[in-house]
């Protein structure tokens, strides 16, 4: 997969993605990143890629000339080597991004991802983009955490990159309940002990016990969750066991 | 105000933190981050931080002993200086991060982060922390990123860390609804020209055309954003006359 970058801040992507799945997937060739610095190819004499907005108003807004001519300048680098593919624009009102989000950005061979900075952007740089896409209802300095929060959650889809890693089907979400309680050594730190099912070797006991206590922890903490989930028999009648467990007296 | 960050990445935070706005809030002094590494902390003589999950499974998880003693220097040598203050750890499970939850977080004067890596954590870990804090629901590599964007997001509301930048008040949800399309030089890009009211000078129909859009785009892309948003009479006005432009037969 290749993923180019539009950013006025190159350096802050290197240290990020170079580290961990992200950079050991570009040095095993599953991905390959590039970052360019639009303001390289602004046409104003001061190198200005942003200017007041027109009626007024403060703060300034990125103008669309720079980053029409970086965009034209990658689409001639990767043509014949890569399809267009998508283009990505970080918005607050765009779509909200998520794990379904991620796995379909998985199967493209190519990503571009824009990332404003400053105040805002010119509305004309919206007819470069194919996706607008939003974290969440919050608002950050740049575009720039975003893309990397969307490639970090992204590229673990792509087949491969994770390596020896567990499967992202392993995880959170993945399976629609939250994860089960995760203990590791010592068995006994400083008098917190492990539950003691997962030290007994009963391989269909700690199975269970996982099972029920991912349920559990989905019906307190994310109980929406349950309603998309799709729950086998057995799981259904472990989730009644939980409510009965912690309400006797409430009929389900 | 104090932010103290535990990761076996510190070199992400570098790069991104010290650019823009943060890198300038901490030089005037509105801000202190420091990164612990927690590997430093490891008393494996190997220096694993991490190890496989009691009851078998894929994956390693972080280990209590690193994160618990870091922490313990941490309280050390901010004892007498900054109050304890939040300790946050990122979780799937956890408070769904919002502009919201933002603002709160930006009243503090000491905030933690614990960012996990590989698969998962100890579940002794969570009795170190005051919020478990979800960005959505994805799953990323670590908890790095999901960190930087919180701490993006957070310290724009602290006093004075935006300076001569707009406040956040102006932004996207700050005031319930989608901020309305901005335009900046040139006026005719390449064919593509800015809304004519924008360059007549009359600030009152300005005022108008910029109130109308974005109470306009709110309704086409987060309608559920006015169900919240506080709409003066006005605003309210200015909807039915979008809805009638628009569906000039469909009663409201």
């Amino acid at each position: 997969m290749k993923i180019d970058i539009l950013s006025l801040f190159p350096d802050m992507f290197q240290a990020t993605l170079g580290e961990s799945i992200i950079g050991k997937a570009q040095e095993s060739g599953f991905l390959d990143i590039k970052v360019t610095d639009f303001r390289d190819y602004t046409t104003d004499k001061h190198n200005h890629v942003d200017d007041a907005p027109f009626g007024g108003g403060a703060g300034m807004l990125l103008q669309p000339q720079p980053i029409f001519d970086a965009m034209a300048a990658i689409d001639k680098e990767n043509a014949g080597k890569y399809p267009k593919g998508r283009v990505i624009l970080m918005d607050p009102a765009g779509r909200r991004f998520d794990q379904e989000y991620a796995q379909e950005l998985s199967q493209e061979e190519h990503l571009t991802f824009i990332c404003g900075h400053y105040e805002g952007y010119d509305e004309r740089i919206r007819q470069l983009v194919t996706d607008e896409a939003s974290l969440g209802d919050y608002v950050l300095t740049g575009g720039e955490l975003a893309a990397m929060v969307m490639i970090d959650a992204t590229v673990r889809f792509v087949p491969g990159v994770l390596g020896n890693m567990s499967s992202p089907m392993g995880d959170s979400f993945s399976n629609g309940l939250l994860e089960y309680p995760q203990y590791t050594r010592p068995a006994d730190f400083r008098g917190m002990k492990v539950p003691e099912v997962l030290t007994s070797g009963n391989h269909q006991k700690i199975k269970e016990w996982r099972m029920k206590e991912s349920l559990r922890r989905t019906l307190h903490r994310r109980p929406d969750l349950l309603k998309s989930a799709k729950l086998s028999r057995k799981q259904q009648l472990m989730l009644q066991d939980i409510k009965l467990d912690e309400n006797p007296d409430v009929p389900d």
